[in-house]
């Protein structure tokens, strides 16, 4: 046991100070905390995993691990495509999963959430009072809000509803020192100081550890029509999209490119059309006749930038079935080998061009790169895939992950939409933002976290 | 003049610097810029007003005031109703009134603006293309973006559309030592490094000089039907409020008490019911058939609370009458004498004892308070009137104040919902933020602005 007759950090304190179980260290048990979804091969050993079930113990695990200068790596599910909650040597896993409350109160249309509650537990707890709590990342049935709140995640409903952090109204933080802290509340606007609450969604456990969020939650949407259209090739579709943006408020507006649609096939046959070059799954929740209105136009749009064939249905459970197609393709494009995830945004009217670079780096870097995209936001996820163990193949993965990375840049986009920058996109990001905001970070950490012990290693 | 023949600051120097008139020293002219419209008697004497053209002139002021330890107040049309815009004396005026331009780029449903821009001005520019920029704070056709993104504005929008941080994507910022750095783009989502973009929505210019901000736009949205209700007191009015919450998307929901309705019709006699003891006035902009149907959910809460009579109407023309009625509540209110303008903010549940809670503090206090609500985000405005130059009146007005104050923080609520906190609430500031929030503020203000020259004495 790592905490044994060493001279390093008294762990034994530590599990005196919990209760009976939260704390564990024996590498068996500590094993499955030590990756992420990102599997990096360089994830280290925990010193220890604490499994807190309150923000007491959260405080507790965090002043020790500041007292011993320990790194503590937060984690909710592990989800992270960004190596954003792999454990470092030496460090404290810190663990929320159990901290699962959620309290739904219609009056004021929020949720008082616990971090380790999954983000479709919110949902499912807020659908029996008429409410919808928007944010669906593609890992919603199994990661936790506490994550996605951690890297302000996105999904599919972004291009009308916004993301995370549009919904996040209050938080309770540990801060670097083991203070707890409350930001925001339950009031809808509020601007009483700065905005510190909105600079904890999206900062990757690099300031504090969250214990409590207070979410707000709308009024279910109507039920949404769907259309569906295919391309000759991404450029078409993707001029769909942008001509769509100006005239409809589409509730989904995804795309995928024919070696997406042939992987989904592959995965689990579902009568997609792999013939053609893109797929474009739209869908409309505009209330009454309103939906079907805005289906037609944004038909028009696909007519008019060349679709080979346009399908549209108010049928839930059609509908349903092309979304589940979607929703297939990270599964699908996993199962055929090691993956790297991308996660560029570009502006919506750099769409065509970047779908047409990435193309480009796959050809000339001899890579499979099927293609999905969250479109209405210009958000694309090219998945760089490659033989298991082929080492020659991860060499061209990872060239083509940096030629992506340069096309995100030259577009005026940035290099992560979504998933966040964790500790696989930590070099890119000076190519991003400058040393002048690289610096001006710094600066906001240190002053939060001058001991640097918050997720060290994520970010910069 | 104030810098001839003196040891302070070299404001020569800084006139050498920039062009002809862009720097004013002579009372006469700088008289203009010292109070915003909160006119607090103690506002200060510039040194000096420097109105710039461009960002490279914000760039050469901050830089000059750092070197000369000048403290620096950003100044967009001095529309502040809580001092934030207000000199103090031996301050460089910064003022961004000439920066005005306007692009609209209907592609990505983006618009690039100069600080100096007025809100009406970006509405304008974005009509044209089918597009909206949402937010509207009541002094929309005289504010400037700068202002409202640095206060983080809400309006009548927000029920519906949010705030100001919602529609930010970049923005350029001159830091306190002078550097320019340029936050966010033209993407809809980015995750790259530290929300720094959110950080500075709000910040009150005291973390640096927007220079230019690139705004998120959305479809124009339909014509919105209209709906205005009475009730025998504001109790039931609110309870409309919450009812409505859970049941629909109303894009505007507004309660005006008997007194800001009295004080309506005796500044522009509209034919308002001056028996009643509330008035809401309501909209829907749900498309097509949806809207008369949402209108009809909302008339239904209204009977259930129990109003005397509702009125809808699809006219616009009709509504916008009623819409102006609500917005002549400002204008008319301030007719009345002099005003304290509140801008508390409650969880939506807690409406009506707040709102019951101020009448009776109007009561006990012998003050005239006519309140106006943002209602649909629990966001009230109660208004302070005393006649001018009655000392008692002034008096009786600041425990008022006080109180309001109060009721906020008792309700779970915030002392401002959208004006900021500014010069007028900073010493109410701790009762809402305690003293470790208040501490991580002034680290993360200390770590921007180690000097502490930007807007001293703004916020705490």
């Amino acid at each position: 046991m790592a905490s044994a007759g060493t001279d390093g950090p008294p762990v034994d304190a530590l599990r005196a100070a919990l209760p009976e179980g939260a704390v564990l260290t024996d590498p068996a048990s500590t094993e499955a905390y030590r990756h992420d979804w990102t599997r990096l091969p360089d994830a280290g050993f925990p010193l220890a995993v604490v499994r807190a079930s309150s923000a007491d113990h959260v405080r507790t695990a965090v002043g020790w691990a500041a007292a011993h200068r320990v790194p503590v790596v937060p984690r909710g599910a592990g989800t992270s495509l960004a190596g954003g909650a792999t454990a470092i040597d030496g460090c404290l896993v810190l663990s929320t999963e159990r901290m699962t409350g959620i309290e739904v109160d219609p009056a004021t249309r929020t949720a008082v959430v616990g971090p380790g509650a999954l983000t479709s537990a919110v949902k499912d707890a807020a659908a029996p009072h008429g409410l919808w709590y928007p944010p669906d990342p593609g890992s919603f049935r199994i990661s936790t809000i506490g994550g996605n709140v951690a890297t302000n995640a996105g999904g599919i409903c972004c291009v009308k509803y916004g993301v995370t952090t549009d919904y996040v109204l209050g938080m309770d933080v540990v801060l670097a020192d083991g203070r707890l802290v409350t930001l925001g509340g339950r009031t809808v606007k509020d601007v009483a100081g700065l905005p510190l609450l909105k600079l904890f969604v999206g900062s990757e456990g690099t300031l504090g550890v969250i214990t409590r969020v207070v979410l707000r939650l709308v009024p279910l949407p109507a039920p949404a029509g769907t259309l569906v259209a295919y391309f000759d090739c991404t450029r078409d579709a993707a001029r769909a999209v942008v001509a769509m943006g100006a005239r409809a408020r589409p509730s989904m507006l995804e795309l995928l490119d024919a070696a997406a649609v042939g992987a989904v096939e592959d995965f689990r046959p579902m009568g997609l059309d792999r013939d053609a070059g893109a797929l474009l799954v739209a869908q409309s929740d505009a209330p009454g006749t309103a939906r079907s209105e805005e289906i037609a136009v944004m038909a028009e749009c696909c007519e008019q930038a060349g679709a080979r064939s346009v399908i549209a249905t108010d049928d839930p459970v059609e509908g349903d079935l092309f979304l589940e197609a979607r929703r297939a393709a990270g599964p699908a494009i996993s199962a055929r080998g090691s993956v790297l995830a991308e996660d560029i945004c570009v502006p919506v009217d750099r769409l065509p061009a970047a779908m047409e670079r990435i193309e480009a780096i796959a050809r000339e870097h001899g890579t499979e790169i099927p293609l999905v995209a969250h479109a209405g936001d210009g958000n694309l996820h090219p998945a760089i895939v490659w033989p298991p163990g082929d080492e020659e193949g991860r060499r061209r993965a990872e060239e083509s992950f940096a030629a992506i990375l340069q096309v995100a840049l030259d577009c005026g986009g940035t290099i992560t939409g979504e998933h966040g920058v964790g500790r696989t996109k930590r070099s890119a990001l000076p190519d991003q933002l400058g040393d002048d905001v690289m610096e001006l970070g710094r600066r906001v950490r240190g002053a939060l976290d001058p001991l640097g012990i918050l997720n060290p290693g994520v970010l910069w």
